[in-house]
């Protein structure tokens, strides 16, 4: 069947179950209660402190076939997961599912577990380096379930994603389990991708290298919730959270993007007393928010907050007065990390409360303006940022999805050519957010709207920007570059992308080798 | 039938159920799972402030019959459960149970509502003032609940309490529901009783008399529980927060007691590096507290944290270094308000982690002592703190029950004669916190040790310290007032006390006329 965007998907796909199609960003509705955990009790006597996993792995006990989750705050510098799932394999465990949130390249270990048999499950939010690539070639049997942070939130609490234990990397954590990420020699600041799971996994384990006298404040996820608490020597390294691009771009046609994007929100009237904002990490969206601090500061207004991945850059920001609140569920960088722990006026927020789209309101519907990048966007205005021109899954929506829907105005940054293929076509090879939640394709030569934003066309054109229809920027990058050939793949699907709300808006097919 | 402590309670009880007798303070085991609401979903454009409390009941719509819910922050300031009530009387709605985490004399107007049929059904941990009175008379056909403070936080995420709207008195709010109790003109400080509440009820709303921009910080509720805001003059009296006793009793009887009580935890080698501890509001309480810190600055020692309700006694020795942590639960100072909302050492936590005995485990079993109140206290050393000797009932448990099931040592620090009655009795009218949780009873003539601590009795007698059977106190009480009559009470049964884990540790009969 096709879904309401026009992506073939199946009714129902073996070791997923029964397919929900993507029927619009707002379309489905919550029909469940919130998942219910075993109610548990402890004595005054008892303890939490465990000798080792293997010992945690025994008293829960961890069996076959069960879900294990884990948080990715420390992004490429992690060594938790590995940790687990080594312990996993040396106690013959088979059959496991990983809940991680996003995939990294230093979790390469995990596809030895694959291969053996320990793991034959994954669900994750983004996935990059050689698991992606695996996954990609078809590594797992049961197709890998690709979510939203918001998504993801939402599966864990409404029962569609039940975790039998949560290990939970907490760079700070006392005797009794409570666990913040800003002490440590590994803080990785806000631990807002961990809380869901806390929260109602079966078992919580914390595993950190810092146990801190009791009771431990701040504190990020309760003793309430923490079922064993396990030292060990390192939980990772707080240099691999800086992964990727965290700086305002050089590049000149960059900046030209940014400037222009920035003159669409000024066009918008977004640059206000008040306004809020979310920027993705990357060079472009940065750059975007250096162009919205340079405009408020000239109009003497500041934002009552900015939400998202947090840098230096929005540290800055705030320190100078020009943001009154920073929302983080996740720190990009060692700035971000010292701030969230000593500014008050830096909160850290739980994958839920940023975007998990049922329940009583999350933090992206108070968004005025979002910035993000694609690897594709379609001349519907879907975007991909799931897999690459090759068909190899590179990301995957993270918050993407979230944010666009979320917001008053979605722009998309992004140069009209991406290496040498035009990144405007007329079908995503992956949809991961629908057109209908973007309002606006910058690119280096001219200005798209969505058509049902005419009151912004309006805006924006009378702000003298180039704007054009997305068709023309099409025809533009493929007179460049020429008509990119479509891109071949398999017929097997390797993985479900699933919106934020559950539904199915696309699926992604093993690569042609 | 009779309980494990040999009281009489039915075994079905009209307007209550089926009665799971008390057996002992660790006995009775969760076999349930969470509470599970109804999962939601709001749209970016979706608005939660309400112009009214009465657009919030059409809206719910607030029907005949159900449970709503209130916390008792602002002790007898209070505002928001007479205006609710009077809401729900304007509109005709009849038949609802109020569960108020603690009732005070301001909340009177409750009668009027209980007499018109509004309202049938009153679930609390403590009364006190003309509603107390009333319930002792009977006003109520089916019985009311008392429970403990960590048993109602228990209720309510085992479903046992289920509530249909939870209105939450908000210091301070924005407009998409985060709240605080730490900024306003009615801070309260710690909202810990409220959050049960907004984590579990089936709708929340909070009523603010200050909207701040948003995103409010801290967040003591966040916006992902709240469904409606409703801006109202004038939440509560912050003056009523300081209702009852909260400063260092004058009396040197009280002294003397108190100086012994800290004798005894001396003696029990809880003078040392990182205890920690509770103290009540109470005058002998909040004296032990004193000498306890002169102990410590004589021994060079610190606290690891204290918890309870706070006053600025506890504020005083966080100050000066005595105190490394404050864990607060509620505020029952304006000082203890101030300092909440400014020392990063002094931390809200939820009746939950305080006192829940049904979770991963709470705040109480780290205690290392707790010095509390009573009204009596029999041979058994089980101790009444809700009837008076008149039979009518003037408190309840609170975090009486919680606090000695989790402390390594609990005292009981009292005037061996109330007005001119002994205070230990064969029986207590009302058992509310059971003897096996109860080690000591520290009177101005000496102390009685239960004879499960042997141990301690050793080291209390080795300290030269009074220690006398506790038959033999009652005789020497007894020598002084005569032996009391038997109160005698009518045969109507008007109020349960569940212990924390739910089960009946005793009934309240109606007063005789």
């Amino acid at each position: 069947m096709k879904n309401s965007i026009g992506r073939q998907v199946p009714d129902y796909l073996e070791g997923y179950g029964a397919v929900r199609p993507f029927t619009g960003a707002f379309q489905t509705f919550p029909d469940m209660l919130r998942q219910a955990p075993t109610v548990k009790m402890r004595r005054p006597a008892d303890r939490k402190i465990a000798k080792s996993l293997e010992d945690v792995f025994r008293d829960i006990p961890v069996r076959d076939g069960m879900t294990l989750s884990f948080h990715h705050h420390f992004r490429n510098g992690d060594g938790v997961v590995n940790m687990v799932l080594a312990t996993a394999a040396r106690l013959g465990i088979k059959g496991l599912t990983v809940a991680l949130s996003s995939v990294f390249p230093v979790h390469a270990p995990l596809l030895e577990h694959v291969q053996n048999g320990v793991v034959t499950g994954l669900d994750t939010n983004y996935m990059s380096g050689p698991v992606a690539d695996a996954v990609s070639r078809g590594v797992f049997s049961r197709p890998v379930i690709m979510r939203t942070h918001g998504g993801r939130a939402r599966a864990i609490e409404c029962g569609q994603l039940t975790i039998d234990v949560a290990f939970i990397a907490a760079p700070a954590a006392d005797d009794y389990g409570n666990i913040n990420g800003v002490a440590g020699p590994a803080a990785c600041g806000s631990l807002g991708y961990a809380i869901p799971d806390a929260e109602y996994a079966d078992f919580v384990v914390a595993v950190t290298d810092t146990l801190c006298e009791y009771p431990l404040s701040p504190v990020s996820i309760p003793q309430t919730r923490v079922d064993y608490v396990v030292k060990v020597d390192a939980i990772g390294d707080p240099k691999g959270i800086v992964s990727g691009s965290t700086k305002v771009t050089k590049d000149p046609v960059g900046l030209k993007i940014a400037r222009t994007a920035a003159g669409v929100i000024k066009a918008a009237g977004l640059i206000k007393e008040g306004l809020s904002f979310q920027t993705g990490a990357g060079g472009a969206s940065l750059a975007t928010a250096h162009y919205i601090g340079q405009m408020m500061e000239q109009a003497g207004v500041t934002a009552s907050f900015a939400m998202g991945g947090i840098t230096s850059y929005m540290v800055d920001m705030l320190n100078r007065g020009l943001l009154r609140k920073i929302t983080d569920v996740q720190g990009f960088d060692l700035e971000a990390v010292r701030s969230i722990g000593t500014n008050p006026n830096h909160i850290e927020v739980s994958a839920g409360t940023y975007a998990n789209p049922f329940n009583s309101g999350c933090i992206v519907n108070k968004l005025d303006t979002v910035f993000l990048g694609a690897t594709e966007i379609d001349t519907d205005f879907n975007v991909n940022v799931t897999t690459s021109s090759s068909g190899m899954i590179m990301g995957g929506s993270g918050g993407h999805s979230d944010a666009a829907a979320g917001a008053k105005l979605t722009l998309i940054v992004a140069n009209l050519l991406r290496g040498r293929l035009p990144i405007v076509k007329d079908n995503v090879l992956t949809a991961t957010t629908p057109g209908e939640t973007v309002d606006v394709l910058v690119t280096e030569r001219g200005v798209a709207i969505h058509p049902s934003r005419r009151d912004l066309w309006e805006k924006v054109t009378a702000a003298g920007l180039p704007v054009k229809d997305i068709h023309e920027l099409k025809q533009e990058a493929e007179k460049i570059a020429g008509t990119p050939q479509a891109v071949k793949t398999g017929d097997r699907i390797v993985a479900v992308v699933e919106y934020r709300d559950g539904t199915v808006i696309d699926v992604v097919r093993q690569v042609a080798e």
